[in-house]
């Protein structure tokens, strides 16, 4: 049987891969009458009486909501909200799984930003956090920035996530090779969320925090080809690219934004690369190739073609970048610090986390495995310090 | 200890009542290459294909939102949102308890009524039912009103919980007494959710099946006095009220009202009746003094008055009237069959599954205890078989 047909079995079989338990029995009206009515009025009165209280008495401490408008769910595409309801019950099983924490699936059957914006506004108060999750760009741009004021966490994982694990596998390339990464000369292939977030994670200047190396030397390519100045066809965030990567504003298709280049990023669509192309790069490249699930080259034929060390988002193969390995720990430590956001020091911070929770680095392994439980701690623990550093006021 | 300090403990130490848990291990890459991506696209693709498959592989079945504005909560009023959350996963633990149902607590930050519908309407993918919880008088009339097109069943609990185990109570103080329910005078004391909704239950005509009795002398009281037709300060739904009540028109205060009937529902305010008003009401009345935590009147006094039957909302006195008994199996039965809304008739074959789950009927035992398990699986027994028989067509 296929992995499909056993994924089938398995839902049908499950009827929900999540459930919501009770955490006190009830066993007598006395319980009753601690748990709800009219015990559970004394709590009520504390929060009322000091919003900060409901930490301390109810979920939202330890709950996120997964918002979806089903309009990108994984390589499906818009696929609406009931038909990404298995994605976001599993995406609720890894939170649970890794960091312990309560993940609740919210499907919106709307796709208008005003209007998920304004949803989770007021769906917030149960929540912790919020992780926002197959949304469409440019509109997960737009969506995750307007909520960043709304005193909790807002993460959009498609682009974070993703980047997050991208830029701990560069980390980790440069200390195996010895390279700068203000060396490298990167290549993008793809210019949707993840795409978009890796761009600015490793070139964008303020994006960084002070001590942090960026990429000098990016080139960003989407279905068309290299985004340079010259075109007309490009969207807001697109055109934003331009200020820190293709200086020399290059022109032409992805075969040629690759020549010399150190890095391959894919997150774009199968079978893209063979292994003359990966010859045309630099000497030992570092190939990720992220399209799921057939990679933009097999690590077999990037290996043929001279590359020094291949992830692709598959488990079967070395070095999967896979954002379950950011995630988890991201929302477990800025939800114990109840940061109201997850700054770019604080991405950056879980990014060294997943790199350096590696201590026997080698081509094989730069990236920690998926299920690798100290992963998502480690994460918590370095997202948590560096938001209570950014507190310090002397 | 008082039960509100003992509440307060409770609910530092728990940190939430409930929790989302995992139904399936995740153990290994396998795991989540079934649970998660990529198997997980194969229930989503089916789902795409055909929607109606949401039920057979997603939480949708069998899960219930409990959505409140927190604007009437408990006895305490609006006191919004976040304070609300305690009693919504009290709420939740309830469906877990008595019907294996998961509540998840949607509170918002707003109570504008077309946000709540808007909002309702799109967070609906997920759920298989809306439990409308502690919304304030009259806006919940009209918020439940406008989501009955929704596709999944949408009750306010405040209103047709408590109704349908009213309704139970007068069935069997009928069934005790050998009194006929078109035959009893009832005086209702409050004019809000609970008590516009037992009013209609009990005596609108149109909200009856056939084989029906409704009660033909109701008066119903708010906090001004006696609801007729000579007063110009009435909202609409209690405009309508005068279409089934009163019809005498009569005028006055709580105690005129209750001169002569045989059942006294207050849904309204502490301590508010006397022995000597009980012996102003008919010979050996019913009592249902279901004002929280302390009852229009203590069943002591009632029964000092000559009540035959007291209830109250109190779990240390005899016939608990708790919507317990009624919305765990309600929701159930309708999900069970999935019923896209819940009729009267539903609502009615609740209200007959409760009040036939006694056996030893008597003057102390009108109202199965809350505690009572049965209840919940012949309620839902009840409703799914009503609504299977409302689909035949010959």
């Amino acid at each position: 049987m296929s992995v499909f047909d056993r994924a089938i079995e398995l839902h049908e079989k499950a009827k929900g891969k999540i459930s919501v338990e009770n955490k006190i029995n009830i066993q007598s009206t006395e319980d009753l009458s601690l748990a709800y009515s009219p015990g559970v009025a004394a709590p009520c009165i504390k929060i009322y009486e000091d919003l900060n209280k409901v930490y301390d008495y109810t979920i939202k401490g330890n709950t996120v909501a997964i918002v979806s408008d089903g309009s990108a769910v994984l390589g499906l595409g818009n696929i609406g909200a009931s038909a990404s309801i298995p994605v976001m019950e599993g995406k609720a099983m890894l939170f649970k799984r890794f960091a312990g924490i309560n993940g609740f699936p919210i499907c919106l059957n709307t796709q208008n930003s005003d209007e998920i914006v304004s949803i989770v506004k007021n769906i917030a108060p149960v929540f912790g956090g919020i992780n926002l999750e197959d949304i469409s760009s440019p509109r997960c741009f737009e969506i995750e920035d307007r909520l960043q004021d709304i005193g909790i966490p807002v993460f959009h994982d498609d682009q974070h996530g993703t980047a997050i694990v991208v830029l701990a596998a560069i980390m980790n390339f440069c200390r195996l090779t010895g390279r700068k990464m203000e060396d490298l000369r990167v290549v993008v292939n793809g210019a949707g969320a993840a795409g978009i977030a890796i761009s600015k994670y490793i070139g964008k200047k303020d994006a960084h925090t002070a001590n942090q190396q960026i990429v000098r030397d990016i080139i960003v390519c989407d279905s068309v080809g290299i985004i340079n100045k010259d075109r007309t066809d490009l969207n807001g965030v697109k055109k934003d690219l331009l200020n820190f990567t293709n200086k020399e504003n290059f022109g032409g298709s992805i075969f040629d934004a690759i020549r010399n280049a150190d890095v391959f990023i894919g997150v774009s669509k199968e079978d893209l690369l063979k292994r003359e192309d990966i010859r045309t790069m630099e000497k030992e490249p570092l190939i990720l190739a992220l399209a799921n699930p057939v990679p933009e080259i097999l690590p077999e034929e990037a290996y043929a073609g001279g590359a020094l060390v291949v992830g692709t988002g598959r488990s079967d193969f070395p070095n999967q970048v896979n954002n379950v390995l950011a995630f988890p720990g991201i929302f477990l430590g800025a939800m114990r610090v109840r940061a109201p956001r997850i700054t770019l020091a604080m991405k950056f911070a879980a990014a060294e986390a997943i790199a350096s929770g590696i201590s026997d680095l080698s081509r094989d392994h730069i990236i920690p495995p998926v299920m690798d439980e100290s992963i998502a701690p480690r994460v918590a623990n370095a997202v948590a310090e560096i938001y209570q550093k950014s507190l310090q006021v002397i």
